[in-house]
């Protein structure tokens, strides 16, 4: 069932390598039937070159296995957490990529410093508090989701579809998991500009309201002028 | 019409993601045909993967699409006004590439530290001034062209073929795409080479005017003596 | 003889280079038979692209060579230290990898910034002391062995499967051969992190001891829960 | 004539884009045949996927051109000073490799940090003095192979086989093209190395004598034992 799902599924997550973004079985993409609630997702610890499409797992938004013949990914919790809390979308992506995930472990947002940040991200990507360690020794994974939740309490996850998890790594999202894992790519290449635009200027401030809206809005809502559409 | 043009400009733009000078969509390059007028430039929007040469859209001087199935790139009116203001280029790049962005997002020119700067920059690549809140707000794209030729008032742009746009990213320039790319490509090389200079030595001054000199004409001008001309 | 555990010790070393922890002739790979004691290693100073697997030499443990047309890696010393001081390893890989080569030059060890380093390193990857003069002239490669086993001797080599020789380079470890470079490569991804997360924050701490436990157990030991088994 | 030099000349400069050492025209690769005095070099400005064997200039230590169509390297009359001041070497290449170059336009030497540096280079890679107005002014190319030959007045070519000329790149040599390249491929490993050690422990001195030693002298002169020899 759902077979167009986790085709879509295996090969956002077959991009991640060749993006340069996960090595070995780090990272994962899932994306959602919003119809059925059904979750496909990569299965747990399988390398990408041996992963095939009947790897994929079914979940349901409770973490029930419905279809697969493999564990689903340790992370299931936290894609899970983010689809009962980000109603609107469709995919997420997990990475530990290097230079986002640098900013992670810092305990940093990555601020807006330029154009390239504002085509996607309407604003800072914020970091996480890190988890306490009654979170952290309890249901891990589920509460990295609510964490994420938490940060994004105040803010629209539609127009930032990313986050830096304290100590740990990425999570981004969008419309389907191919978005999700096209946010990813542009949030690390964000990141790699970020880190060197403060070792060139370390007084350097993000960039004003004026231009964060102009391209933003270029590209999203509903003055939108870049593309075909 | 203007066959030959349309295949250099889409031989150009498939030449950027190869550089590794951009991702996804990012980056356009244009020529222009000095006799009509016209432009050649890359769709807005197209991954470089799906780009064929019938995508590519011809505009003239006012930004009238002429021949073409798409709506052309964004950034079109940047590259016009640079073919107003520079009336001997035949070519221009825009790219987000790493260590240049990293350069217009810090806001600084890349000082001529070396040889390899000099063989291709005659002085050091300047950085344009932030554009205002009202040139964001109106014809953003435009605008950007003007802060451009605005900051060649006193330079020779056939010197220095190439300019970082304050927060946002690159754009170069040449007697073509292909040299524009070219430049492009030298020009990223070039900013890492600033950046690690930069790190390794933080009271090291710009190269003095007789290294300058001596590498920048011996690649250009009359006496140049470098190559097979 | 032993014709898997040299294919294994072949394939293994050939990954060096493709994993990007290697060039020309540097790292090398060796796995130990215990039955036997003998163990396969990568010939001295032969390329990778020119590496065979009749190449592969056996050595016992007190290094004299039981079967190979070639001499074994100048290293062999230092593996069959390893293998004699901690008896539960199979496998072992030297580089000089680039970040984790910069940490190992800096005469630091690689803090524990993240859950990236926590799945696989459970703590701080140590550094060791410099060898002394007389260590260095004396039985020099033996005598790297005998600093790293010195390093752990209040350290459990299971838990931390890699150390870096001070001013030298880095040594991984595992049940097998296999295991060993999955280390090696996930040692310089974390070394890369650790770099730039300094540089980002330089007042972070390493990450806490739930979150480390977390990681760490979760991968690890009894109440492991991720991958398939 | 000579044939087979021009051959290994064409492939060693093969070698230099493939080893990620230069783009586009950059670098060159010589080799000289001792018996004749004569000397196979790349064209000048010809991009390497474009380049033949047949390319392949031959000119005397004079600088006359003894076979060939096309012009040799504008940087000709530099690798013949070398040939003239360093009897023994039988390869010269020059590279703007990237890391190697920052260290050459932040006029530093790259000091002896580790064991990767010590296998190949017996001491720090020396940066040259910049060239003064009238050296630069006057014969430019002989004058940076006479730089490098003043700077290596008390310094052992056949043990520190290269250089960094301050403000512009790197020269190394060797018994023939294919070694120098060879040291030209260390040398840019080694320079990114330092640049990390330097960040990583900015009070980091270089490694002592005996460790120099140890590790130059395992795998050169008589007492070498590294590799099949």
């Amino acid at each position: 069932m759902l077979e167009e799902l986790k085709q879509s599924v295996y090969e956002s997550n077959m991009a991640l390598p060749r993006l340069g973004l996960v090595i070995f079985t780090w990272g994962n993409v899932s994306a959602i039937d919003r119809a059925t609630g059904l979750v496909a997702i990569k299965p747990s610890g399988v390398e990408y070159d041996e992963l095939t499409v009947d790897d994929i797992v079914l979940v349901d938004l409770d973490g029930n296995v419905v279809e697969g013949h493999l564990r689903p990914s340790s992370d299931t919790p936290t894609h899970l957490e983010l689809y009962r809390g980000f109603p609107e979308i469709g995919g997420v992506v997990h990475t530990h990529s290097n230079y986002a995930t640098a900013f992670a472990q810092a305990c940093r947002e990555i601020p807006a410093y330029g154009t390239t940040h504002a085509d996607t991200f309407y604003g800072a990507i914020p970091c996480t508090r890190p988890l306490d360690d009654e979170e952290i020794r309890g249901a891990y994974e589920k509460n990295t989701g609510t964490v994420i939740l938490e940060t994004f309490s105040e803010k629209d996850e539609a127009a930032i579809p990313g986050v830096l998890v304290a100590n740990h790594g990425v999570f981004t999202w969008g419309k389907s998991g191919k978005e999700a894992v096209h946010n990813a790519a542009i949030l690390e290449r964000v990141a790699e500009m970020a880190y060197r635009t403060e070792q060139l200027n370390s007084s350097i401030k993000p960039i004003g309201k004026a231009i964060l809206n102009k391209h933003y809005l270029r590209k999203h809502g509903k003055g939108a002028y870049y593309g075909q559409k």
